[in-house]
């Protein structure tokens, strides 16, 4: 077995540097990667990162269910499956989006590798390189890689404490297709929205609905935390109210994001191509997990373990409600979220969270600088704050340590009379923090 | 909750058709899939899907394993992961590589769902529409697609018994560079490549890499059978004498392919760039399934399993070679694989392998026809045959079945004094044969 001669090779490698595909040039590193490492050292409460807490599910009795499922379904359960996804697996997402109000047909159900994988598929079948995406402003940072990575032009929303507004979207679409643009979707998140924690009411629901009808404009409604309401009742999906939307979900939240299990349900013109690409993405979602969510759906009471959920987070939001009255300087805001995972944080004037992050980690805290959520350079003066995954102590605990770091900069800041921080509009989806 | 008028909705979706992005053009449904209903029929011998047997994995055994697994590492097993893939995924798959003289750092391999997975996101990264890849003659249909998806300008290279021609190569490169295209990698399957199962000797490796040296040309080396050689010694990979290569590797056909767990061991710039691409794609390739497999690594005597594996695929394809001597007509020729799955079979001259399917199907046979696996309407007069999936009497039978629809063909036409079949050179990755 000959070897070829490594620096030869080394230096043809480089000659690869100039030939990657333009769309690499706006696949920069996620702000959410780095901040992985940060979550996993112990010391720091981590308010950044999204995991859902699933230390309660019931792990003895899912072992022997998964034994079970094994010797009985293993040979279906570890071959190649279709690439819309198991008839089984998409009929029991009907049941589960029925919960919310949504009526549909296995047929039109694609499942994916993760809500994310929908998202990349949607975006795959419909943006060509400079095509318009609208999204809320702020807006999830994944999405916002995804869109980037298939060279969208992302337009954020104007947002009020009821989420999109209305007539901002009108006004949007309009300026945008008298220029020439073309704008293929609005992406948004009803419930919870990750990051603002906002939802919309029934009555704002309406309205966009109304106005995108106007506008023949084609709606994306992201759903990974409708079910995790904690507050007040679950409102009906947009999907319930207008066939013509595109409705994304995942079991991330509701059971665990491992098996990396989401959907689309989609037109039916519009998942018949869905599923075509599908095939070429990954052959087929990954078949073992369907089988092994279908197994938990049926043999355990998910809807309880739901209401569990809910619970569990519901004291996790009010701790954080509760640390941030007691901790914050006057100055600073925050939403009031009824549900999901995020509260969104102003901060006081001419503070900026991008460049708080250092010393909040130094004060083991972290969170994330708001302009991860904007493409366009906005948010220096938010944080997302995830109540998730710490327990309510630790989530109390890190409001004190950024309420802390907050007023010591805000108190230095007035000791020797700094202006307020001049943040450069940089790109949003540009190099995470260093946070190391 | 309201529900807006259902006619005035698909008004208005018909309104979507011309808003899809340009690359759906070329995504069209893959043969492979029409195909997936004629194997489940059972009276119906399928040499037509590519499905490994794995009847034999030990289910008793896994599925007490699984049930260990939960219990033990069950809340990281089901949380999210890493866009590259887990570290101990990674250092397991090392090893493996290491197995057919491939020696790299885990640091270096990114997971992926499946290796078509792998597929996508190295074309994700380095096409731009109308850049080239070439590909062998024939190629895997499912990697056609995939380049197809990117809007790729598939080139085919001449093969011969020993593979990939590498004056072919080079004829190919300067041709396409002289009219100004850009040549982006080189994608082959050098060990019982699918469709024809043909595997590329050592000296036949070493040339092909020299070619691409020479050219600069990044060459994309797929190897999900390797580990599956039924005659002869397992032969170095192309990467093993070339760390400049990209490879890819699944445990589809070693273990199951439901897991959906493949990977990408790439120069590290390139890998880095594949990490961002996959966190757009997917998040994180599947979790669960990663601990999964480490499990059955771990656990299992897997090196052992492979060795049953190849001794049941050695009586599966000698039944096949078997049955084309005893049952082909004399015009008739095909391949001697030495592992994997395929035989590629050539009919006689005049014989069209599309508009023959029905007539085998009507007969209780099925298999791919050639053009499949073409991206320029060549391939009529072959067909791919599978004997991964049947047992060796099942598969003898269905050779006998579909010597008799060649052979009552040939007599009609020799009776009727009909003209070769003229087959119009129809795009090969469409709509697939009606099988129904």
């Amino acid at each position: 077995m000959s070897s070829l001669e490594p620096s030869r090779r080394d230096t043809r490698l480089d000659s690869y540097i100039d030939q990657y595909a333009d769309r690499t040039a706006s696949m920069t590193v996620s702000a959410v990667r780095a901040l992985f490492s940060v979550a996993n050292r112990p010391e720091v409460v981590s308010l950044a990162g999204g995991m859902p807490n699933i230390a309660d599910l019931p792990l003895k009795d899912l072992g022997a269910s998964f034994d079970q499922l094994i010797q009985t379904k293993g040979i279906q359960a570890m071959q190649y499956g279709s690439g819309q996804g198991e008839l089984f697996m998409r009929e029991h997402i009907v049941d589960v989006m029925a919960e919310e109000a949504v009526h549909a047909n296995a047929d039109d159900v694609v499942i994916t590798c993760g809500s994310q994988q929908a998202l990349d598929l949607v975006t795959r079948i419909f943006v060509n390189p400079g095509d318009v995406v609208l999204c809320e402003a702020p807006s999830y940072v994944g999405a916002l890689g995804t869109f980037n990575a298939y060279q969208a032009d992302i337009h954020h929303v104007a947002m009020d404490e009821h989420g999109l507004i209305p007539s901002a979207i009108r006004d949007a679409v309009t300026a945008l297709r008298a220029a020439g643009k073309h704008v293929k979707f609005l992406y948004t998140i009803p419930n919870f929205n990750n990051p603002t924690g906002i939802t919309q009411p029934v009555e704002r629901r309406k309205e966009i609905l109304a106005v995108a009808q106007e506008l023949s404009l084609l709606i994306v409604e992201d759903n990974p935390y409708g079910l995790l309401t904690i507050e007040g009742e679950p409102l009906p999906a947009l999907r319930s109210m207008d066939p013509g939307v595109i409705y994304l979900g995942s079991f991330s939240k509701t059971f665990a994001p491992g098996f990396r299990i989401g959907w689309v349900l989609a037109p039916h013109a519009v998942r018949e191509r869905l599923v075509i690409a599908q095939e070429a993405a990954v052959l087929s979602p990954p078949v073992f997990s369907q089988f092994a969510i279908a197994n938990y759906l049926e043999n355990f009471d998910w809807r309880a373990q739901i209401v569990n959920f809910r619970e569990m987070y519901r004291a996790r939001r009010d701790a954080t409600l509760q640390g941030l009255a007691d901790h914050m300087p006057p100055t600073a805001t925050w939403t009031h979220p009824t549900g999901g995972f995020f509260v969104w944080l102003t901060l006081p004037e001419g503070l900026d969270s991008q460049a708080l992050l250092a010393r909040a980690v130094n004060e083991r805290v972290a969170y994330v600088p708001g302009n991860a959520f904007y493409a366009d350079g906005f948010g220096s003066r938010n944080m997302r704050l995830s109540y998730c995954f710490p327990t309510p102590e630790r989530i109390y605990e890190g409001t004190r340590r950024l309420g802390k770091v907050i007023r010591d900069e805000l108190e230095m800041r007035e000791t020797f009379g700094l202006p307020a921080t001049d943040t450069p509009h940089t790109p949003v989806i540009g190099p995470a923090p260093d946070l190391s």
